[in-house]
């Protein structure tokens, strides 16, 4: 398809696909003219997620490149790539190792990984470390810092909660079938499940509010 | 206590609590001279919730101003404050009701509230809607529009863990003990477990991959 089928299909602007293909985030079209170039359904797709990080996600310009690049990276298996492509999401400052919160912090993080058994995280060495680690250590020592200090054991019924939902968005990746386009819904669908979840929290906290505290 | 002490116990600059004071995020001190103003308890329990809210949430000084409001209606119950505070929390863009894909997802969430017997949000009328119902409107019709469209029961799972979550939030809540404290904690411990819940997620996420796709 042409520049304004791609535009009308995906519904962004010529413009702004032109703004995608200059800044990198968009790989170019098949050219078949001096002017003209061929799009595919493969740049509909990749259209369809720059917008799921940029316009939903709100991840600055550099950082969905870092994404998208890892999504690129065609020597991972498909494990890895999938890894790689959510690790390059951003996810805020590193923990702050001035702060005598962090170590205390990292300390309580770490017990909760070896209870979970899981592996990203956490003291052992064993995988590598992922980014998200050093949000949630930030979290934790943010929380004790503001006069909310949290133990384990206070963490592990929410870690239990974002086991099964992970178990759920695997599911929902799942549905895609070549590796590309599972790669590709698993970014988009951490980005754009964020808002589902944090408003959904809200919604049951003013339930279970209701059923607590009504009448007393 | 004086200024210069509250400071050393809050963490937070003279300057800062002078400018909190100023835009009425922290209520004025009991005046013991003509210069010199006596702080309680109380003023650094505000002060540490106005530093959740504008330094990890992120909120914009206006928003927070609310959110304090809300707080301080003595005459509301604690059901209905607590609710208040939380609702009045910033909830992103509300729905675009000129895009066709708002009224499928308006459909979808109605759908949603009712399997699960919800009543703070769909067209029940019974109770009030909490603005967290527009923001999960507005996030149900960007996954459409982006081409990732999903169906009720794609939600449940979700909102299902989220029940789940907010009891573990309420008995957080519950080891506070007077109402002023409890409707305090609910709102700080809403926004400052957000990025917990999300670093979790993506934990979670690394491991589920690495059991379905390793070694595959």
């Amino acid at each position: 398809m042409r520049l304004a089928e791609l535009s009308t299909r995906s519904g962004v602007s010529t413009a702004t696909i032109k703004y995608y293909l200059r800044e990198g985030l968009l790989h170019p079209g098949r050219r078949v003219t001096a002017t003209q170039a061929e799009y595919d359904e493969g740049h509909l797709r990749r259209l369809r997620l720059v917008r799921a990080l940029i316009q939903v996600g709100r991840i600055p310009v550099n950082s969905a490149r870092e994404v998208l690049a890892a999504l690129q990276d065609e020597g991972l298996d498909p494990n890895r790539r999938l890894g790689t492509a959510v690790w390059a999401l951003p996810h805020g400052p590193a923990p702050d190792e001035a702060d005598p919160a962090t170590e205390t912090a990292r300390q309580t993080a770490d017990e909760l990984m070896d209870r979970l058994g899981w592996r990203y995280g956490g003291p052992s060495g064993e995988t590598p470390t992922v980014p998200a680690y050093g949000m949630l250590i930030t979290a934790i020592a943010a929380l004790s810092r503001l006069g909310y200090p949290c133990a384990t054991a206070d963490l592990e019924p929410y870690a239990r909660a974002m086991e099964r939902i992970a178990a759920t968005d695997l599911d929902l990746v799942e549905r895609y079938g070549t590796p590309d386009e599972q790669v590709e819904a698993a970014v988009a669908l951490t980005v754009l499940y964020e808002p589902v979840l944090l408003s959904l929290r809200r919604l049951a906290e003013a339930e279970e509010s209701r059923r607590r505290f009504d009448g007393r």
